[in-house]
């Protein structure tokens, strides 16, 4: 369940009017970013009737989106994760990008997320003419962040930015997601191996398409050096990935903005190597697949239980089978034939 | 569609008269072979009137299973998984187990499977009186492949195998179904770490459990040696698993019987390990949701796209969403809506 209160944060004034659909698409791609702001917030409602405007708007914008790059961003909390996007950002923005940063925080929508906190610790950033920092989404819809973030994706896409960077705050699930929806997976990492991996999940290092260093400067230059040679010649063990990548492992200093110029290169080598190689749009059709699969499948379940019986023989099933007293596949079935017999 | 011809194969003999399902699951108990490749036969089948009896089967076992240690194996073509497979199977016979071989092979119900290949390349182990190796399903209905195999592994189970080995023989896919049907997840790779990587998904050396390098023998020994402790550097990198286990490296040889004792001393030691902090229980709970969301969101599609027009709807948008033409989960969105015309 929703708290009600969320329903009573800012984004309420933004859609308590009839809006003019067409103008808001159209001032959002003149690049104005108050009204991509309002656009954002229309996205994360969970009212009703924002859903057909949220539809318009899509759909309004589909045309102008698809192609910026779109970087994830992950690190486990005191790697640094703020300091760092905010001297990449800036650096890109000296080389000519419009940078908007996202947020995916699974926990967000629990917790009431963390609005003010994300603009102070992008202080130069989020002022900055060519940026658009978006404070962590707290009113959206459960499980919906993945799709609230994609779309928010789409919006700054057709309102100019060229540089989207899909930072996770979460744990778990959250790199997953934006494994998913980025073209590029950024792993931050301190040198001091050991300790700071207790955070990230497996499977997740080697799936990244570059490691940073975080925090080499001062005494930590060495030691940062050293780390990132071990961790070129562990990826060196790991499987290839698709599109033939090799991982990329460097050295950055937010402070001393060391590495931010390599990062952007990086990026640049990646998308021109995966364009030549057709990588880069075979990622992004698998990527549409998968949420339109996870999506349809959602949606499809939401459907079904939303009769009582079915819901709680739902969650009977599902106690069941967490208990090992049936077999998954068996109680699937099974209930699937309750399903039939409503649907005859 | 399923060739028809399946429908002709073995199992048929089996299933044209009348089973006694209690006698059949009672003579499983028992340990009888015969029974058990039996009762696979009917899993496998894609009939109608077979899914009943397997229902009964199942139910029928079900409270002798859960005992076992459930082992996936997996290795790129050339790493000799089979001799692998041979040489650790009988050692572990040695030590007092039951040992039952099964396959995940994503590409059988296309091929027809290697149902000779199977009995040739296990030649001793599948002729020994505690072991059964069941020669990969030809007949198994679409998609149902990690199905069959999990509920054949239950038969084994209760037909009293303690040691199950999961052994992927297709690409791709078949390695995540592995490990979310096993224990412990053991990748066989050979000691020239470089070419071989080539038919490895990303992400499944960081999830091993353990990691056997195969064919250190002869002039191979050293460059073994050096490989295991490469990969030792590497894996200690990466993120620790949960169940705190650190994923153990060793060499292996088929031939010299070399590491075979100490590949299940590793077994044991996980189960030990997992045992006591809870992890074994966590992992198997979580396992079963897994297996029982996936299936119950497949079959939910498939009762909901019976209707032609549904049907040809679901293809129409899911090639307007590959080719990028349609948001995602816009897509879902509005698919959803017919379907929910079609309930009222």
């Amino acid at each position: 369940m929703l708290n009600p209160r969320f329903g009573k944060q800012g984004f309420m004034k933004a859609t308590s009017k009839p809006i003019d659909v067409e103008h808001l698409a159209a001032s959002i791609k003149s690049g104005n970013v108050v009204a991509l702001a309002r656009g954002i917030t229309i996205i994360e409602s969970t009212r009703n009737r924002d859903r057909t405007i949220k539809n318009q708007l899509l759909n309004a914008i589909f045309s102008k989106t698809g192609k910026a790059y779109r970087v994830g961003i992950t690190g486990v909390p005191g790697v640094g994760k703020s300091t760092f996007i905010e001297s990449f950002g800036l650096n890109a923005i000296d080389n000519g990008f419009k940078v908007a940063v996202l947020s995916i925080d699974p926990s967000s929508s629990r917790s009431g997320g963390s609005i003010l906190g994300d603009k102070t610790r992008m202080n130069e950033l989020s002022k900055h003419k060519n940026a658009f920092v978006r404070p962590t989404a707290s009113g959206t819809h459960l499980g919906g962040v993945a799709q609230s973030t994609r779309e928010s994706m789409l919006l700054c896409e057709a309102a100019g930015f060229d540089l989207i960077i899909v930072e996770t705050v979460g744990v778990g699930q959250s790199e997953i997601e934006a494994m998913q929806l980025t073209d590029f997976f950024l792993l931050l990492m301190l040198s001091g191996a050991g300790d700071e991996l207790q955070g990230i999940k497996r499977g997740i290092m080697e799936a990244a398409d570059a490691i940073a260093i975080t925090k080499a400067d001062g005494d930590n230059i060495t030691a940062s050096k050293n780390a990132a040679q071990e961790y070129r010649r562990a990826l060196h063990l790991m499987p290839p990935h698709e599109g033939d990548w090799i991982p990329k492992v460097g050295i950055t200093s937010s402070i001393e903005k060391r590495g931010m110029q390599e990062v952007l290169k990086w990026l640049k080598l990646y998308r021109n190597n995966c364009e030549k190689n057709g990588y880069w749009e075979i990622k992004r059709k698998k990527q549409a697949d998968y949420w339109f699969d996870k999506h349809l499948q959602k949606q499809l379940l939401s459907v079904l239980t939303s009769n009582e019986a079915l819901e709680n023989s739902l969650s009977d099933i599902k106690a069941s089978v967490h208990n090992l007293n049936i077999d998954p596949f068996q109680a699937a079935e099974s209930l699937i034939q309750s399903i039939k017999i409503r649907l005859d």
